[in-house]
């Protein structure tokens, strides 16, 4: 239900930002069942139950809608890792579930694989979207990085790891079992495992 | 230029096979381009310069026709690798050229690297082939494997290497850098150095 007296007077940026959000979750379904490269603003309004003039009242153009479903898949998914996260007494421990909580059979993990291998191929025709992209993953990596480097400080993480390397190999071994987990043709089981392996070798020496 | 005399009596099936082998040439092209959701047998036709009647005659559906494109394409790849391949004393020798060539500057590979990603997101609403890219995605990882189980027995890998947990790695490994890397986000050079550093890690234990 959209309050369109708050949307014209401005009066209510809470609600706005809100319905906003709602309106993204709806793209991110969307972009989960039939892919980014037929999507139009129409099957968006259509799943967020509001009209294609809303959902460009809020975000602009399609190239705007899809960036900040893209920024919300990943958003949400991380929220959902953060909600999982359990206290840990080393960074290697953080990182570790870091990696695996990825691997968990939940929504918000399992729709932002689908989301992310889809603007992977659009980022092959799309210089915007490939943009995009390198920025989410580069933040990601990094992410991984400062964790390494955290572990080394408090020696959970041997000194021969090098950070940039190994947060790049180490989410690139996730990406990989990853899509295959998110594609039915590894189990989340194998997949995590893998990843466990991987850490050790890249973090032990 | 089609003989279509030939094609109707079939009294020249190697010219036939030459022709069917242009016209996935040119389908792999259509793909490397515009991608694979989007694509119409038409624009396979055009690229071809052959009528799409000609397509269906020697593929029989658009779905046949992508699976003929993706097998035509990792065959295209594994060829030029082959050619560039150096003859090796030992089986990590063989097993790193393997994984190095898929990261160098040639149409041939490249272009795998497109249909390959065009194929990924693809299988993600299409059995058909999800099915497809679970068996040549094996298939690969099946030739690291033997490999690495080469290496053991060579005395070029150490004996700690699991021949199929290494394979999987190094093939991940390889996906995400190589992802990277057709993107333009990751040069050749950084890539190829991480491959090195992999190998590295998972075959000398």
């Amino acid at each position: 239900m959209v309050a369109k007296t708050a949307i014209r007077t401005g009066s209510d940026l809470g609600g706005a930002q809100t319905r906003k959000t709602a309106i993204a979750d709806s793209a991110c379904r969307a972009v989960e069942r039939k892919g980014v490269r037929d999507l139009r603003v129409e099957d968006v309004a259509a799943e967020a139950g509001v009209s294609p003039a809303l959902v460009y009242y809020y975000f602009g153009t399609r190239d705007a809608l899809l960036a900040e479903t893209f920024s919300h898949s990943n958003a949400l998914s991380a929220a959902e890792t953060d909600r999982r996260l359990k206290p840990s007494a080393t960074a290697r421990g953080t990182l570790e579930q870091f990696l695996l909580l990825e691997l968990t059979e939940v929504w918000a993990v399992r729709q932002n694989w689908v989301v992310w291998t889809e603007m992977l191929g659009s980022a092959l025709f799309d210089p915007t979207i490939s943009a995009l992209l390198a920025e989410v993953t580069d933040a990601w990596v990094a992410q991984i990085e400062a964790l390494v480097r955290a572990g080394r400080e408090d020696g959970s993480i041997g000194p021969g790891a090098s950070p940039s390397d190994a947060a790049e190999l180490l989410t690139s071994v996730l990406d990989g079992v990853g899509t295959k987990w998110m594609l039915g043709h590894m189990t989340a089981r194998r997949a995590r495992s893998l990843v466990r392996e991987a850490i050790a070798r890249e973090l032990d020496g």
